[in-house]
């Protein structure tokens, strides 16, 4: 699956449904949210609680793929094109960040 | 760009450093402050502060694709395909939230 | 209830329990999650999917509060005295912040 | 400093401005930004990047200080007091969470 090829299944999705994307206020909610649910799990992962064994780390991914969908419509719903960002995001790490840590 | 591909080059970039990857709990802490500079975005666009006009969405941009990049390494350090949790995540969209919202 | 009386209640009741505070990181992690819950209360009250009426804030105040327990045990844990944090913050406003917003 | 009396601080000073309070959203997504600036201090002081020394809780304070006002500002905004609020959040610790972690 290429990139625009998620972007345009999230927008066939939410193409079904009115209004298709919430105000950007209220996806940022709803991400805040998401990424409060992947913390649950990290802690229930790696954590003080230990509920659960390393090796569940399928539930560790879907909580990963919520929040990617989310930052997803925010992206769709204002037309920003994310093979783009992703390209200009790994270019600045070799740019910017080239000292930032510890070479090997 | 692939999914894969985008897993590989973050991968590939991390790969220079030592360590490769955080602990999740860091790399978590790491999201948390990437996330608030996207709300801080948000609110200097769309909220009350309105620093931007709205077709200043580059930066937006920059700042979900540092969230993605964070969500990338944290599969990464953990072996998780993304490719293969964006399409159960689709998958749940058609299938749990089926009657979640309203049909147009 | 005065500040120092509260952090009090808090460390008496976590004074039960081993570890009596968890690490830095985690107590993090949980504050993100409870963030999260309160981020969904807010689109519950005041977003998209509206499930309750604007009147229903005790749940809103819970979730607050939950927030603040959590913070209140970061503290306790480092031995950081929140009536002088606050007193701190609110001293700040008046200087940092003299003309950061519109005046009446 | 009574917890009353906190409230009253924070109302005071943002009457100065108007709007006194922005929209619950808005007031959620300066709190996500602040609990970052939060994120990143708790790595600077234990995380991997460690720029920062053990003993400088100060600015540890200081961001937990900034997530607390914002809370405050929220709180105030619907007529929510936090004397009540931390008064049941501290009463359902005794209840509900009774036999959530290994007592001592």
């Amino acid at each position: 699956m290429d990139i625009n090829n998620w972007q345009k299944k999230v927008d066939d999705w939410t193409g079904q449904y009115t209004p298709q994307y919430w105000q950007p206020h209220e996806i940022l909610a709803r991400l805040t949210e998401e990424v409060g649910e992947l913390a649950r799990e990290i802690n229930h992962l790696y954590g003080p609680k230990k509920k659960k064994k390393e090796e569940e780390t399928k539930e560790l991914g879907d909580e990963i793929g919520d929040v990617i969908f989310t930052l997803t419509c925010l992206a769709n719903s204002k037309n920003i094109n994310l093979k783009k960002v992703l390209k200009r995001t790994i270019d600045k790490c070799y740019i910017r960040d080239k000292n930032r840590f510890a070479k090997k």
